[in-house]
């Protein structure tokens, strides 16, 4: 009786493991915490220069098709990134706990940002500013609403 | 006949401006210094990363394809952004005076890493491991060579 107990507490045990700690394996390439906050921050940084120029024409710099639908490609294909570097153990930086504690909502949020990214893409190479305005403004409604609870102030 | 050397050095002002400054311009989207040098870091980092995790690969880590492809995908993209944060009057951070004083060579070596980035995402993509291995070597000599000429130690 003893024994079929432990059988099944283990397997359950190798359950949880797998079902908790599987998907965040596959994400969690980073040995140090250090490497994973340096490059999240990078990814960032790199994705809001870019994210940055498209804001600069949205309120009014001159519109260059081509400068903004690589601005957006780039917004991208980089807004995929940070995620990784937010594996489980490499609390620190500007992250707020609730990165980790709250995860369910953090990878909501990190995926409406690819959404609205994607929008953005979509819109700056089909050269209609007013979509890009658009789309511009809900990507930075995605931006600011992970900013605004699970980033340090 | 002054007036008409007046303009003749006018017009020549004009063109050695547009010849010296445009491609520069075009590349000088950094306001100050600081974020330049931030730019430009980020941007290698994220490039490295991705880099060694094809390198983790190259040396005998289990090689799946798609995750090479990716991050070769990641490479190439990011291997043609650092530059821009080479802009005029943005010395500073690891890069060596060189970068500025040899800016023909700098800029030589700046294609020769996209190049070779280029070509390593096609191997990634073709699932080609042998391929593969040539290709990142050859994107790590185009590393190297910059970071021996341009870097600080």
């Amino acid at each position: 009786m003893e024994f079929t107990l432990k059988i099944s507490l283990k397997l359950k045990a190798v359950a949880l493991f797998a079902t908790v700690t599987l998907p965040i394996l596959s994400q969690a390439q980073f040995a140090k915490s250090e490497d994973a906050i340096k490059y999240r921050k990078a990814a960032l940084t790199v994705m809001s220069t870019h994210f940055g120029r498209i804001g600069a024409v949205v309120k009014g710099a001159p519109y260059n098709k081509d400068a903004v639908a690589s601005d957006a490609n780039i917004v991208a294909m980089l807004s995929t990134l940070p995620w990784q570097g937010f594996g489980p153990g490499h609390e620190g930086g500007n992250a707020l706990p609730e990165v980790w504690s709250n995860a369910d909502k953090f990878k909501s949020n990190a995926d409406k940002l690819q959404e609205t990214t994607a929008a953005l893409k979509v819109a700056a190479n089909s050269g209609d500013l007013e979509a890009i305005k658009k789309a511009f403004g809900a990507t930075g409604q995605a931006c600011k609403g992970c900013h605004d609870d699970f980033r340090k102030k």
